[in-house]
């Protein structure tokens, strides 16, 4: 008998889960019934200039470059790609000032970046080797390194600042991935920091890849592609979709030592690009100036304007820490606010906006969220729509709340959290919690005690501190009552807000429910005297 | 001290040849001088019916495609393909007329099917596993598995006919592959043929690999897709670009059961197709009627009768044994030739015409032209060409002995190759060797002994046996006194031939080599009474 397996497949591809990525327009617009012109999509990271095919100033023309590229289509392309490489090898040297000049010798095509990372991890790495991914950044270092079955180290970004090459020698990786500028975190490390980290690789024999998809739109100086040209150790690997705008012509390449790209360029697929990617590829980096043309500089001048503008409304918002400023994409540190960044996510593409939710990054959990730099109006649609998701958001929560409140009261429940709740008592002794969450938050009505206080981010926030109306046990029986009526949530609540909340506010009425305010009012004044 | 390699690639890729193609239009014409337009391509097999772009008829559009396209290239492709996959699915549905009917599930899109076959190797070969692939055959097999370093047994074709379970359980490889109908061979296995081996290969746990890109211009009926659908270890591979002619388009794809496919669409690169690709394959799979479009039969009409032509034209030529004559490209046997398939594509390539020399097809060596079909006027010209080719070849030839007679000459050594030569005498007794092939061949005058004699392939070829004229001494002493005068070779045999051989042959001088002929003719005719 033959001991056959049941799948040819190798076993760690039978379930194999490819990347998540942002930019998923046509998925979005099916989920949430919105056309997909519609969409603003920040979860992609592109040239927010729009592509030179779109500035006529640039004189690129992609339908002549069709024209030109269809005839050329009824044969097998020149695989050497000698027109793409060249041009290539002058986009990367017009960003070089000193060091070793690129040639198409050095130069790998990809059918998008992401063929090039495969590419590279297939002929390097076998079957549990090592490679070390610094956390978190881009997923397909990730993935492309478990196709090859490599066994991952994980170590956090700050880790690589001190790592010193005798801890590199240890380790014995195969690869070192470095993403520059970091995507998600858009932090630019400097030319000086990865030539030293480049020493230390070459002496640990660990191959630093550098992804420099984003460079062009951050800082094209801190490239290190010209030690790529010099060592076998260093790997650079460039994108022409975001710079350009073109994610879906599918262009990239790598930077080599010409031994290891001749390896490479017989090792990769025979026809990677199609002519027309090879005339668009050359047209665009053929452009005068190179990674200094007038259309990059212009891009990366208007990035940098939105970035910080984005930065600045965004630090205006209680909860929200934007990350480094630097190229076209933000990372926000949402950990401080109740919401989860896929519920984030999730809300904002139901209004027409997509963002990355950030969960697949390692380290970053539920906590971020990325988006992309835009133009102007875009940046500011984005900002409204953060009022208005997160108007609904409470919204939300406060009719969940509500639900709950009623569905525990009609149970009977004591909702007294006396013993479970470590914030117990957040307003005063012996306090009603069945209305935790107000359900008329934020009321905006100082009468009530209520009143906006300064968020420790320098914004302000309708805070209830002062407030015990909603907790006064009599008050709550009143409204679970009117509550329990029959009808729309909505209207009931306006009615009980006027009806009863409003007599108290304008104390008209309820005079019981006045002097229980005061008499707490009083009790908690004494208690803070004597505290202090 | 770290045992540091001095090259991170693997050992087996440092070195690593890449396959060879056809279709080398650009670097022919670089190096023949030749201008790209001008150069008529047998080397790569294509439709000769046109791509459906250029027949008004069938409607189809590239520039409307392109077009449609461009604005899809501002954001990444919706990497499900659903749109391709599902015309993929349709596709081979309508040349299934039993068996399991495909679905989207079925497919796994590819950037040209080159990038079907690595992803397969990629997710199925470890390191030193097994695999056949039977010779001669299509080179990308061989070199995807080189990439994962597999061990490769090669198998005579015709052993695929015969080879029982048992042998291919011992065998124990992880994949067979098939090429139907086989490239360069054009040799078309039935269906039912193929049932029986995925049978076997089932029995064995390896997986049959069926390259099926020629498939739609040869028969369709013999398609195996339907097996893939519903067998884990059957994989068909489809290719657009030879039955719609548009190789700088890169499209194939694998049909394979929906779990295998699940994984590998996991696996492949994130975004493989652009919108272009994506656009074009669906409109071209969409096509009525599928396989059996009007454009597909018209194809494949077109195709037979062209191949047919070629065979009986090439085989009235002495020393060609055209094969098969079932698809768009004809395997020819040379080996009858003394001219070596290298140097006869070199020769083609000279005259602009672009042949395959097949030395890279394991089993063929030099003695195996690969030619494409293509229209009728083309055809003619290739067969035109042959005589141009031959006769340059057969000029350069006697050049070269003349060359090689006269430096033997002028060393002083004897002619006479009686103790050396296995055909020794060609003609007659003590005959003077130094014009071994003459450097008038062939003077195609009857005068002189010479005739056009039926050859066993059907053809006519000039035959010098009845010619003694430059093998008798004082001839040949004559003709080097002049040949050895300074001048142009070409003048000087020319005016040999006048002053020469001309009279001889008008019988106008030369008595006594007239007598000379007449009694060697005499003393031959003798000899052959004697020994019948």
């Amino acid at each position: 008998m033959t001991n056959k397996p049941s799948n040819p497949l190798k076993k760690h591809i039978q379930a194999f889960q490819g990347c998540l990525h942002g930019g998923l327009i046509k998925e979005s617009a099916e989920k949430y019934g919105i056309a997909e012109n519609e969409i603003l999509d920040f979860s992609a990271n592109l040239n927010p200039f729009k592509t030179p095919f779109d500035l006529p100033e640039y004189g690129q023309d992609f339908m002549k470059l069709a024209a030109a590229s269809y005839p050329e289509s009824y044969n097998y392309p020149d695989n050497r790609y000698l027109k793409f490489r060249e041009a290539a090898a002058s986009f990367l040297n017009s960003g070089i000032s000193s060091g070793t000049r690129l040639t198409k010798e050095n130069i790998i095509p990809g059918n998008g970046s992401t063929e090039i990372i495969r590419l590279f991890c297939q002929c390097v790495l076998n079957d549990g080797d090592k490679v070390i991914i610094p956390y978190p950044t881009f997923g397909e270092y990730e993935i492309q390194c478990r196709v090859q079955n490599a066994e991952i180290i994980y170590l956090p970004q700050e880790k690589i600042e001190t790592i010193t090459a005798e801890e590199l020698t240890n380790l014995g990786s195969k690869i070192l991935f470095i993403c520059n500028p970091n995507n998600p975190t858009a932090d630019l490390r400097t030319r000086e920091e990865l030539i030293r980290l480049a020493e230390k690789c070459e002496t640990a024999g660990t191959v630093l890849f550098v992804d420099e998809a984003f460079i062009e739109l951050a800082d094209p100086r801190q490239s290190v592609c010209d030690l790529a040209a010099g060592s076998k150790f260093v790997f650079v690997m460039r994108s022409l979709t975001k710079c350009f705008e073109i994610p879906g012509i599918r262009l990239g390449f790598g930077a080599a030592h010409p031994e290891i790209a001749e390896a490479l360029n017989s090792a990769r697929l025979s026809w990677n690009l199609s002519p027309l990617q090879e005339n668009v590829g050359a047209a665009l980096m053929e452009m005068d100036g190179g990674v200094n043309s007038d259309y990059l500089k212009k891009s990366r001048e208007l990035i940098l304007k939105e970035a910080n503008f984005l930065k600045e409304e965004l630090s205006k918002i209680w909860g929200f820490k934007p990350g480094a400023a630097v190229t076209n994409f933000l990372l926000i540190d949402i950990s401080e606010r109740t919401i989860k960044s896929t519920e984030l996510a999730e809300r904002f593409a139901k209004n027409g906006i997509l963002v990355r939710n950030c969960i697949s990054f390692r380290g970053l959990g539920e906590d971020y969220i990325r988006i992309a730099v835009r133009t102007r109006p875009e940046n500011e649609k984005f900002i409204k729509t953060i009022s208005i998701v997160f108007d609904e958001w409470a919204k939300d929560f406060a009719d969940n709340e509500l639900k709950s409140a009623l569905t525990t009261h009609k149970r009977g429940l004591q909702q007294n959290k006396r013993e479970t709740c470590e914030y117990y008592p957040c307003h005063f002794d012996s306090q009603d919690c069945t209305f935790c969450y107000c359900p008329f938050y934020p009321c905006k009505d100082d009468r009530g005690g209520g009143k906006y206080i300064q968020s420790s981010k320098g914004g302000q926030v309708w805070s209830c501190a002062g407030c015990y109306i909603p907790h006064i046990p009599s008050v709550v029986e009143k409204m679970m009552e009117g509550l329990m009526e029959e009808g729309e949530t909505e209207e009931i609540l306006k009615k009980e807000w006027n009806e009863m909340i409003l007599p108290i506010m304008e104390e008209k009425d309820a005079e019981h429910v006045l002097a229980l305010c005061r008499k707490i009012k009083e009790e908690n004044d004494i208690k803070k005297r004597k505290e202090t």
